[in-house]
Parts: structure tokens; sequence; C-alpha cells
């Protein structure tokens, strides 16, 4: 079998050694005889995966007692909705900062459902960076301010997190979370779907501190109320057991390695080295701010776009797969998450090395 | 490795041809030289997994071309919400049948969305049977009228489909679809989680009928409106990718074994002896009506209910699992879905046997 250096913005990579332990037990979990997408989730064989699985989850996150962890469907996106239904409360204005396609996603959602403010934008400068935190026009009445902590699509990712005050921050960490440590308790709400750094596409996971929990608005739709999850540890209904199985996994292979300040140590790394790479080329380049440069997807154009297509089948014959851009902004994109190995970045810098010198 | 007989409801036993399959190619899809677990859900290769699924279901159910087929998150209970959503339109009330459980969840969620008329209850009778069609109270001017096809837990389950007019009928078929041919005309609405017949946990499949694609609500979230999947073709946000591969390679093999007019031969047959080993047994009863005894989920009781520990465990000693009844109603259930073997079923009639040869 060959496997091959992945660079899916997602879904994306997942370990080695948790795909493989899936597939040795996927006809018998735990010599129970059938698979573990075949038990009831309220068994106790099942509890006991999900239990493990949130325990791990709060472990690499050193999340403190007052902040609950919820297993739910939907991605990021059922969250734009989700957000402003559940903690508006009796508020009408939320703030949001747009920093690229996917805040400008969740404002579009929220928008339908209340008032938004847009603190502050990069539209501008195409997306390229984080506005400075003192642009940033703040409501005096918001329910919350919702940023995203990593934009996939364009690259841009925040290093520091501010501080409000009083004001709830939300923060789509979709992919992002678990790939370093993180100061919880500047956040009301932390939500990722998985399919980045957590697991398979299907589950999402959302943080949410007590205080924020039980302010849904009165029509909100049952499996739409963070209560509901709070009141039935996320088994109100069937959750998606198999993927909630593979994120336990994962956070096992996350904690085997060091967890979160070892994942630090190593994605800091692989980025480095691809950005220098990409700086020091004179045919690569990347659009984004130094400052605000995602660890996690790694932006950048070649000096010929005509170019694109003879780049992408060479990496291909190399083994390096899935490394175009998002249709909306071309050129490509290295993702390179918690699963894709420093070998795979070692070998796409090598590759950057060889086409440019193709070019010369 | 041994494998045993799984009675569960749900999450349900899964084909082991599909699971073997899927285990054979969990790290290289297609010798992509990665899972399909790990691949863009836009990229040609899941396409064509996503295409070729939603052909295989539409050609079981002979679905005719005025129906979409949408593949998304949330379970039925989901839709308990976004059939009132999507439906009601202008109209302010819907109508609902009661014939157990799932039928009054889905009420208590949409009478937090509109008037809902209970046409007719079973509940006087412990929901042991499908209200006589002649003591229905219909609205004059319903949106709808809500029924469950298979009520999982109280083994009750439509054996012929009421003619409404022009009131569409939307009908929870959870625990039944594709296990028998349908007649789709009968239906606007179609939901099912994936559970029990389809595949696994997290993923529900909803067949709508073109006429009712776009009413939703102004305000409803954007994930709940049909007209966000009809537009996507599902894929509005990331679906779940390795959900959506393994029901593929469920209707595969339902197809495999003749389609569904094979697989009602099959599960009549196994219903019936089952039953027939209930009723001639003097020990063992079903609760249920004979005209409305469910082809999926039969429960049963024991003379003896302190005697339910021992019959739980001598079954499991023969490798008969999950055969425990819902805690809301107690004593035993057997499901037994298309991938339930006739074998499994045969093992639990002479197990059946022998312990009230025991207990004579």
């Amino acid at each position: 079998m060959t496997r091959i250096f992945n660079f899916s913005p997602g879904p994306a990579a997942l370990p080695e050694p948790v795909l493989k332990q899936a597939q040795q037990e996927l006809l018998n979990f735990r010599g129970l005889g059938v698979s573990v997408m075949e038990i009831s989730h309220r068994g106790k064989e099942f509890m006991d995966v999900a239990e493990q699985a949130e325990a791990d989850f709060r472990d690499l996150l050193q999340l403190p007692d007052n902040y609950h962890v919820f297993f739910m469907q939907g991605g990021a996106s059922l969250q734009f909705s989700m957000v402003p239904l559940n903690l508006l409360g009796e508020k009408s204005t939320a703030d949001y900062l747009n920093t690229g396609n996917w805040s400008t996603a969740a404002i579009k959602e929220a928008r339908r459902l209340c008032d938004v403010n847009v603190v502050a934008s990069s539209e501008d400068t195409n997306f390229d960076r984080i506005p400075a935190l003192d642009t940033w026009k703040l409501s005096k009445d918001a329910a919350y301010l919702h940023i995203t902590g990593n934009e996939t699509i364009g690259g841009v990712e925040f290093h520091e997190y501010p501080d409000l005050g009083t004001t709830p921050l939300v923060s789509d960490m979709s992919s992002t979370l678990l790939s370093r440590p993180l100061d919880v308790e500047k956040f009301g709400v932390i939500y990722a779907g998985a399919q980045k750094n957590l697991g398979p596409a299907g589950m999402t996971i959302v943080v949410v501190r007590d205080d924020l929990v039980g302010l849904a608005r009165a029509n909100t739709p049952r499996l739409l109320d963070y209560q509901v999850y709070a009141d039935s540890g996320s088994m109100a209904n069937t959750p998606p057991t198999f993927a909630w199985y593979l994120c336990g996994l994962v956070f096992k292979w996350i904690k085997s390695l060091g967890g979160l300040t070892a994942m630090a140590e190593i994605n800091s790394r692989k980025a480095k080295k691809l950005y220098a790479a990409i700086d020091e080329s004179n045919y690569f380049t990347c659009p984004v701010a130094e400052a605000d440069r995602s660890w996690m997807n790694i932006p950048f154009t070649l000096a010929d776009a005509g170019r694109d297509g003879e780049f992408l089948e060479l990496a291909k014959a190399r083994g390096l797969l899935n490394l175009k851009g998002h249709r909306s902004v071309g050129g490509m994109r290295a993702s390179i998450y918690n699963a894709v190995p420093e070998a795979a970045v070692d070998a796409l810098i090598e590759f950057l090395r060889e086409f440019e010198k193709r070019e010369a």
C-alpha cells in the first residue's frame, strides 16, 4: 500500500496510527464481535468511548470546569446560526470581525438573525491580515464578538487573542483547534468542525462557558439549543458515534506525542520552514502579512499562474496531493494540520525548489 | 474474529460485506493512497461516491424525477424541526398521527413551531396499534400530515399508507426505509436517520417532492432549509463523507441481493417466523395488534419480568446481543433490520424455545 502526502484543507489527513487502529478493530471493537458503529450510543461500551474522548479533549486544552464540551452535528456552518440563536438573549446586536471567507459566511448568516456590527474588516487588502486591534469599532452593547481564529482559505491566523472584558468572545476554531495550546478562559464559545485537526467530517465540537448555556430564543429548534446538549451529555439524539470514536483516537494520538505544547512546536517548525522557503524563492509568493500567517493553511502563488496546472501535476506525480487553492482565491494552498508529518513539508519544500529551478 | 448476532435497535448491525470492504480500503481508497475520509467532498473522487450513492438510492426506491434526495446531518430528530419550518408556508396548522414514542417526540417539537392537530392517537391502548383510518380527524387546512412509518420502540408499522388527496403526507421512515418497496408518490416528504437500514449514525436521508422545496420560513437557519440542499447537491457545507460512502456501500449490497422486493421477502419471512414463535409460546407475548406488527422491531415480554436479566445474560452467552427493550417500555425487543441475517432470527427462535423449556 502506498500512502501519499496529503495537503487537503478538509476533510483532511488523519494520523496514520489512528486509521490503522480503526481499521484493525473495524469489525470487532474491544472483543464485542461487532463494530463500534453497530452499538447503542447509550450502552456502557460506547458511553465509555464518549466519556474518554471528552476527558482527553478537556485534558489537552486544560479546560476549566465551568466550560461545557458538546459533540454535535452540522459543522461550523450550523454554528453560524446557533451562535446568534443561543447567545443573543435580550440583546439585538452582535459584533463580528471580518478576516476572510469564513468570517464573511458567519456574518451573512448572523445578519438573517440579528443586527450585525462589523467591527473591522481586511477586505480592502484582500483579507491578507487581521485588522489592528485599535481599529476595531466595538458596539457598546453587543451580545458577543465573533472572530475566526484561523481562516482556512485565506491562511490568516490569530497568534494572540484579544481580551474583551465582559463581552463574550466567540471563535470559529475549525482549522486551528488542538494545533497549539489555547487560553480558553478568554472565550465564551469556541467551535470547530472536526475534519481538520480533530477527526472526520460529520462531527462538530463546541466549547461553551456555563453562563452562556440556557439563553436560547424561545423558538429555537430543539437540536440547535446548547441547553439540550448540556442536559443530555450530547445524546439528545443519536450522535455520530463512529466520528466521536475517531476523534477520541485522535486525542489519544495527540497526547502520545506530548499534547498541545509538543504539537505547537512541531506545527510552528513546519510552518516556519515552509514560509521561509516561499519567501526565499523568487518564484513563489505568500500573500499574507507576516505577523498573521497561519500555521495550518499556507497559501502561495506562482509567478506565472499559467503554470498552476503543471505545478499540480508534477506535485501529484511526486505524491504531494491536494495543493490546489480554494476556488474562490486560486493559486496554491498547503494545509499542514497536525496529521501532516514534517516529512511532507520537507518533501514539498524540496519540490518547490526543484520546480523553481526548472523555471529558471 | 468472532462476530455475533446483533439485534441492536440503532446504531444497528451493518452488512458484514460492507464493513469488510470499508476495512480493506480504509487507508487506501481506490488506489489514492489516502482514506475516503481524507479527501475533499468537492473533489472528483468523492463526488463520484456521492453521486453513485444517490443514483443507487433512487434506483432502489424507483424514485420519480420530481423528488429530491438530500444527504444531511442531525438525524430524524432534526427533521422534527425542519418539517414544520419548511412545509408550513403561509399555513399555521399541521396534522400529526400519534402511534408511539417517536410520533410523540415529533409532535412535541412541532408544537413549539406551529399549531398541531393530533388526528388520532393509540395512547389509550399503550400504542399497540395504528388508529383506524376512519377515526382520524383531519384538519381542513393542514400544511401536511405527519406519520411515523415504523415506531422503532413500540414495534408498530404501517403496512399500507393512506391516500390523502392534496395534503402532503410526511413520514419518519427511520427504521423501515429500504426494508421493502415503497410507493413514494404517496408522500411529500420521507426522512430517515441512517443508523438502522441505511448506514452509520450521523447521516440522514430526506426525500422531498419538488413543490415542497423553497417554502421555508424567512428566519429558518440556513442549514435547516431544504432549498439550500437542493441548490448545493447537499454540499452547502462539508457533509459527513465517510457516512455517505458507507451508505453507498449499503445500497450496493441491497442491490446485490435483488433490491427491495428481495429484501421485503427476506424481512417478511424473518418477522413472520419470529412472531409465530412468540405467539406459539406460553411464555413470551408480543403486545402489538397483529395487523400493525413491525417487520423491523419486534417487542416481546416474558411471563415473569423478574427473569428479564437472566434472559439477557443467557442470550448474550449464546451470542445474541442487544435484546433489551427500550428503557421507556421495558421487556425485550429484537430489531431485525436488513443487515440482521435470517440465521440470527433462527438462533433467537431456538433460544426462546429453550428458555421457555427451562421455565416449564
